[in-house]
C-alpha cells in the first residue's frame, strides 16, 4: 500500500547526492515531502506507485536543485540599490553610504530586508546570513518571505543606531536570540562588525558570548590591503594574527573577504577550520582585490559564497555570484581549470550551510530538508542540457527560477510570492525610495561632498 | 490635427538622447513609431494628443531603452553549451571544441544560431556581429528571428568545411555579400579568422576585400599572450604591429579580444581608429588575461562589446557581458571608479553601432531606428530607482526584459517570440543535442584524450 505523503514533486532532471556524496543528475525524477522534509527521491516510475500524495505538483522541463545559501549579506542594503556608484571607496563610504545609514529607521531596514528577501526568493536562495543594524527587522523580514536565516546585530567599539551604549551589546544579542529560538527557521549569531571598528574586548566577549549561546560568529575579515593596514595601525598585527592571538579562528567563525591573505595566514586559516565566505561581485566592485580562492580549494578550507549588500554588488543573485566567481579565478591565477563549476556550486551550497551552522541543509538527499529550487530549462539560455552544474554556474541568470521551496513550503512559484503581497511592498519601497532621495539629495548638497 | 503613426508606446521611464547628446531618463514618456523610425520621443501627455496610432502599448513601470548590440560572437556555438568546459585551453580546443567542429552541419549551424538568436532576443540584444562556419547559415537564422546581423565567414589558410579551396573564399564572399544585399537588416562582413590561422596574402586579401564590398572587416586580435607568441614565431612580429604594418588597422576594422597589448601597440591603435570589441567574459573563462580598458577609454578608443560564442562564456547575454565588464576592470585597475556604469552602457549601444558600422543604431532619439527593449522595473532586483543605468549595468540579468522590438517590430514580447515556434525550436535543439553527444562521446573514447 502507497505511503502518504504531503507533496509529490515531478521535474525532467534532478541534481541530488542519492547515495554516496557525489552530486548526480537523476533524469525523470521525484521527490516526496513530508513535513519539510525529503522522505524519497529518485524516478518517477519507481516512485508514483509507492507514494499516495496530498499534492502533486510536476515541472516538467525543470532542473531541481538545493536552495543556494548566500552566506553573507546585509540585505537591508536593497534600499540604496545604485544610489552611489563607481566612486572611489572613502569618498562613497563617507559621503554616501554611512551618512544614509546614519538616517535609518526599522522601517527602512524591515522593508530593504523584505525587497531582498523577494530578490533572493526570486533568484533561488533559501537560506542566508546577515549582518546589519537593528536585526530584528531582519529577522521579522525573513520570517514573513519564509527564508532561512542566520541574524546578528552588527557590533561596533562605538554607539549605533541601535545599541547606544556599547558594553549593552551583549546582554542585547542575548535577548535577540531568546526571542528566535523558537523560530522554525531564524536564528541569532554574534557579529562583530570587523577589526577596525571594533577592539580586543570586544571581540573577546563576542567569542565568549557565541560560545555561551551555541551559535556561529560572523565577521568581516581582510576585506582589503587598507583594512590590513589599518589594523597593523590600531592593534599591531595584521587582520588574521590579530583574530587569530585573540582565538576567534575556530570553526564556529564564518570570516566574510578574505581577500588580503598572506602565505603564512593562509597555513594559519587552513590550520583553524574556519569558514571563508568569498564575495566576488563586491570584492570586484569595490576594487578591493582578488582573494585567493583557488589556494583555498586545494587547501580544503571551508569555502562559501555571499553577495554583500546590494549597494556593493548590486544584486543578491547567487547564480551572478557562482559565475563571476567561477570566472574571475581564471583570470586572476591565469588557468581555465582553477573554481571548476562542481566546486563553485559546492561552495553556494554545502559551503554555505556550513558557513549558517547547519550542516542539513545544501543538498538534496533523503532525510534532509525540502529546500528546493526549480529552473525552468525551456529558457533558450539553458539549452541545450549536457552538463546541468554548467548551465547551474555559467549558463543561468537566476531568473529561470520558476520555484522556491524552504522547508517543504512553496515561497515562489511561477511569478507568485506566496507568503506576502509583493505589489504592496513594491508600493511601499516607492515611498522608501521618496525619502531615501530626499536624505541623499541633502547629502550631496552639503559642503562637505 | 494629429499625424498618424503606427505605434504610441509608453513607459515610466526612457533611457534617450532628447536633444544634445547626453542620456537623458524620461519619466512617463512616449515614443512615437512609423515604418521603424523614431518619429517623435518625448513625454507621454505632450506626445498623445499629438499623435493618431494604429497601436498604443502601453509597457507601465518599464524603462525602455536601446536594444543592446553584441559585437562579437559565434551565435551556432549554443549547441555546444557547456558540453566542456574548466578545462585547460589546448585540451578544451584541441579535443573538444575544434573535434566537434569538424563534424558540423548547415543544420547544426542554422539551428544554433537560432537558438542563439531567441536567447539575444529574450536578454536584450538588437544586433548582433557574427563570424563562424556556413555563415549563411546564420544569416538565415537572424533573418527568421528579425535580429540585425553584420555576419561574415570565417576566413582561414586552410580548407574549411564551407570553403575546401581557400582561394576561392573572396568570390564565396562576393557571392554571400550578393545575396544579402538587399536584405534590411542582414549585411556581410570581411571577416579573417586570426593571424595565427591566415597569412599576411590572406590578410591582404580580406583588406582589399572589405574596400571592394564597403563593408567592416572583424577579426580575433591579440587575444593572449600565446596568440602573441605564435604571430611572433609565425610572422616575425607580435599580432598589432604585424596587421598594422599589412595596413589593416583602419577605421574600418573591429577587433576582438584585445588583450595582450604593449604600451606601444595602445599608442598605434589609438592612432588608427579601429574599434576593440571587448568579451570579458571569454577572456576571464579561457584565463587569456585582461583587456585594458580603462587605458582604452581614456584614450577615447572605440570600444564595444561582445560575448563570443557560448562554448567560451556560456551566455549570449549583454547584461551580464555589462555587469562582468565594469566589474573586472575596478578589481584589476585596483580603483572602484574605473568602467562606470555609463562607460559601459555606452559601449554595449553606441560602441556596439561602430562596430558593426551603423551609426544609427544604439540610442533613442528622433530620426534612429526603432530598435527599443523594455526592462520590467517591477522586478524585486530592479528596486527602487535611483538612477537607471546604474539598474541596467549592475543589477539587471537581461532576462527582466519584457520587450525587445527590432526596426519597429515587436520580436519578443511577456514571453512569446513572434517570428518563429520556440516550442518546435526546442524540440528540433533536443534533436541536434542527441546527434552531438553522440559524436563527443565518440571524440571521448579516442585514444588521443
Amino acid at each position: 500500500m502507497p505511503t502518504p505523503c504531503d507533496l509529490l514533486l515531478h521535474a525532467a532532471h534532478i541534481l541530488c547526492q542519492v547515495q554516496d556524496d557525489a552530486l548526480h543528475t537523476l533524469s525523470d525524477g521525484t521527490i516526496a515531502i513530508t513535513s519539510g522534509i525529503i522522505r524519497a527521491l529518485g524516478s518517477k516510475t519507481e516512485l508514483t506507485p509507492q507514494w499516495q500524495a496530498q499534492r502533486e505538483l510536476n515541472l516538467g522541463n525543470a532542473l531541481l536543485l538545493p536552495g543556494l545559501i548566500n552566506a553573507h549579506t546585509h540585505a537591508s542594503m536593497t534600499i540604496f540599490r545604485g544610489i552611489a556608484d563607481d566612486l572611489p571607496l572613502m569618498e562613497w563610504l563617507g559621503n554616501h553610504i554611512f551618512p544614509l545609514e546614519r538616517q535609518l529607521t526599522r522601517r527602512f531596514v524591515h522593508l530593504g530586508a523584505l525587497l531582498g528577501c523577494a530578490e533572493m526568493i526570486r533568484t533561488g536562495t533559501s537560506a542566508f546570513q546577515d549582518m546589519y543594524l537593528m536585526e530584528d527587522e531582519v529577522c521579522r523580514a525573513a520570517d514573513i518571505a519564509g527564508l532561512r536565516c542566520l541574524a546578528g546585530e552588527a557590533i561596533f567599539a562605538f554607539p549605533t543606531l541601535n545599541i547606544p551604549v556599547p558594553e549593552t551589546a551583549p546582554d542585547m544579542i542575548r535577548e535577540q536570540a531568546a526571542r528566535w529560538q523558537r523560530h522554525p527557521r531564524v536564528r541569532i549569531a554574534v557579529m562583530p562588525h570587523a577589526v577596525y571598528t571594533t577592539n580586543p574586548e570586544i571581540l573577546r566577549t563576542c567569542i565568549a558570548l557565541a560560545e555561551e549561546l551555541e551559535t556561529p560568529l560572523h565577521m568581516h575579515l581582510a576585506e582589503s590591503p587598507s583594512e590590513s593596514a589599518t589594523c597593523l595601525e590600531m592593534h599591531g598585527k595584521r587582520p588574521i594574527p590579530y583574530c587569530h592571538d585573540l582565538g576567534l579562528l575556530t570553526p564556529r567563525a564564518s570570516l566574510a573577504h578574505m581577500v588580503d591573505v598572506s602565505e603564512e595566514e593562509m597555513d594559519t586559516l587552513a590550520r583553524s577550520g574556519v569558514c571563508v565566505v568569498h564575495n566576488p561581485s563586491s570584492n570586484m566592485k569595490l576594487a578591493s582585490g582578488v582573494a585567493n580562492v583557488p589556494v583555498m580549494l586545494e587547501r580544503n578550507m571551508r569555502l562559501a559564497l555571499g553577495t554583500d549588500g546590494a549597494a556593493a554588488n548590486n544584486m543578491l543573485n547567487m547564480f551572478a555570484e557562482m559565475g563571476r566567481a567561477a570566472l574571475l579565478h581564471k583570470v586572476a591565477g591565469k588557468d581555465p581549470s582553477l573554481c571548476p563549476a562542481g566546486k563553485i556550486f559546492e561552495a553556494a551550497t554545502i559551503g554555505g550551510a556550513k558557513a549558517l551552522g547547519d550542516t542539513r541543509l545544501g543538498v538534496l538527499a533523503v532525510g534532509r530538508p525540502a529546500d528546493i529550487i526549480a529552473l525552468d530549462l525551456n529558457c533558450p539560455n539553458l539549452q541545450p542540457l549536457y552538463a546541468p552544474v554548467s548551465h547551474v554556474v555559467y549558463a543561468a541568470t537566476g531568473m529561470e527560477v520558476r520555484m522556491n521551496m524552504v522547508d517543504g513550503e512553496i515561497l515562489y512559484l511561477d511569478g507568485c510570492f506566496t507568503r506576502f503581497n509583493y505589489q504592496d511592498l513594491l508600493m511601499e519601497i516607492q515611498e522608501v525610495r521618496k525619502e531615501v532621495s530626499k536624505i541623499h539629495s541633502l547629502l550631496r548638497i552639503s559642503p562637505s561632498t
